[in-house]
């Protein structure tokens, strides 16, 4: 599935050494105290989310100093290099704070703005999940999407209703009405449920690149399709106005029936 | 804060023994093809829900065939008895079928109505929360309750809107409002996150005896409070209309203007 080119090896072992150093630094901080502030669009982030971003690119930097970061917490630098890293050290930053597991780290590399490489990485479980050079894993083993075909009897998710404007909110009840039933809060989570094929559809809207790119390798590698709602590739953005995985090519069909009617 | 009699020792053991035997049931479907069946109320169950459900109960039955059982899978019997046990194989169906690790197994002792034990036990994870005797734990750990006392700093799970008619709707989500975010799809785990101080309010609707009673022991010896809607205890019933869960008495009789406003 994946149309890339191949993951350097030494590029996907340094993947999986960034994945350990933020867990290491996150594992610390996992139900104990923490100080929540608030970014510039009300949503959560700690000590924990920039100091592992922060262990991540001291890595790339002194392994690969020519490669561009862009990480959700502290920036973007060299974004037009060949190889850019995308990095959110804690997607789920809602649950890491509350206790909840539904939160992981993620990595993509990008080779000419593609993502050939992506990592969610779950701290304290140690689930890690891994798609590069069209094979995904969790823990290692292959794993698939499901084959679930028939949308009534679909498994839906979405990280959280707020997410969608009017409209979108719309057609998003609509293809929620028409599924087996609807789960929220699990962010890049989900996507690793996806990709194992224990959920069949995830729908985002407004999203960043740090948010979906890593989870595009896996999925895609797992047999998923990852689109807009039209239908159409995500195109290498900062912003994805709206997002759509299905687990095979039925239910994405049956589902962009619903969310691109007017 | 438990009012009830302590919980004999022997039966903290086979509580115990119970949560193992489930666990041992569900963990080999977990992530695996299961099928799906729709109940009355069109809620999944499993074979796996089934199959738990039945292990504990021949538990009970070989040690103390005189106590009393109430399952959510496979009935009542001996309810009038002195001390009865209300199971739920499993709470979380739709994330365990998921894939997610947001359900447990639920145990509850009632000692002449009152819940005097409460187990929620992840079995992927590990993860056992028990309140008896006045203590709560997490692994064996005594565990406490947040506090935090300003409303808009709570973090409030809920585990589904569908549960709510429109007035309730409308009241959980003027309390949604309030608080610093609102977090769904986690169904017992919830509990477990308040009663470790992860989250500060948990507001339910429409419930059973079996998704609550094993949640009281533990969020109560926590240090949290557990009424309804108006602020009164729950009584011993099969259905509660309403169930709000609070860290502390502030946050407490902050949500409660909010959710008994009419």
């Amino acid at each position: 599935m994946n149309q890339g080119p191949a993951c350097p090896p030494a590029y996907l072992a340094l993947a999986h050494t960034m994945a350990d150093a933020a867990a290491q630094v996150i594992r610390p901080h996992f139900r104990q105290p923490i100080a929540i502030d608030a970014k510039a669009d009300a949503s959560p982030v700690t000590i924990a989310d920039r100091d592992a971003e922060a262990a991540m690119r001291r890595m790339i930097e002194r392994e690969f100093p020519d490669h561009g970061i862009r990480g959700e917490e502290l920036g973007a630098c060299r974004t037009d290099a060949e190889w850019v890293w995308v990095l959110d050290p804690i997607d789920g930053t809602k649950s890491f704070v509350s206790g909840s597991l539904a939160f992981g780290t993620q990595i993509a590399l990008l080779h000419h703005g593609e993502p050939v490489l992506g990592i969610i990485n779950q701290p304290i479980t140690g689930e890690r999940w891994v798609g590069a050079a069209g094979v995904a894993t969790l823990g290692g083993k292959p794993i698939r999407t499901s084959e679930r075909t028939a949308l009534d009897q679909a498994i839906l998710y979405t990280s959280a209703l707020e997410q969608f404007d009017r409209p979108r909110h719309d057609r998003f009840s609509a293809l929620a009405a028409s599924v087996r039933f609807t789960r929220l809060s699990h962010d890049c989570y989900a996507a690793g449920l996806l990709a194992l094929g224990g959920i069949d559809l995830l729908v985002e809207s407004d999203v960043f690149d740090y948010d979906i790119l890593p989870q595009m390798p896996i999925v895609q590698a797992a047999g998923g399709l990852v689109t807009d709602w039209q239908g159409q590739p995500l195109r290498n953005a900062r912003n994805y106005a709206t997002v759509l995985m299905a687990a095979n090519a039925e239910l994405h069909r049956a589902a962009l029936q619903i969310l691109c009617r007017d």
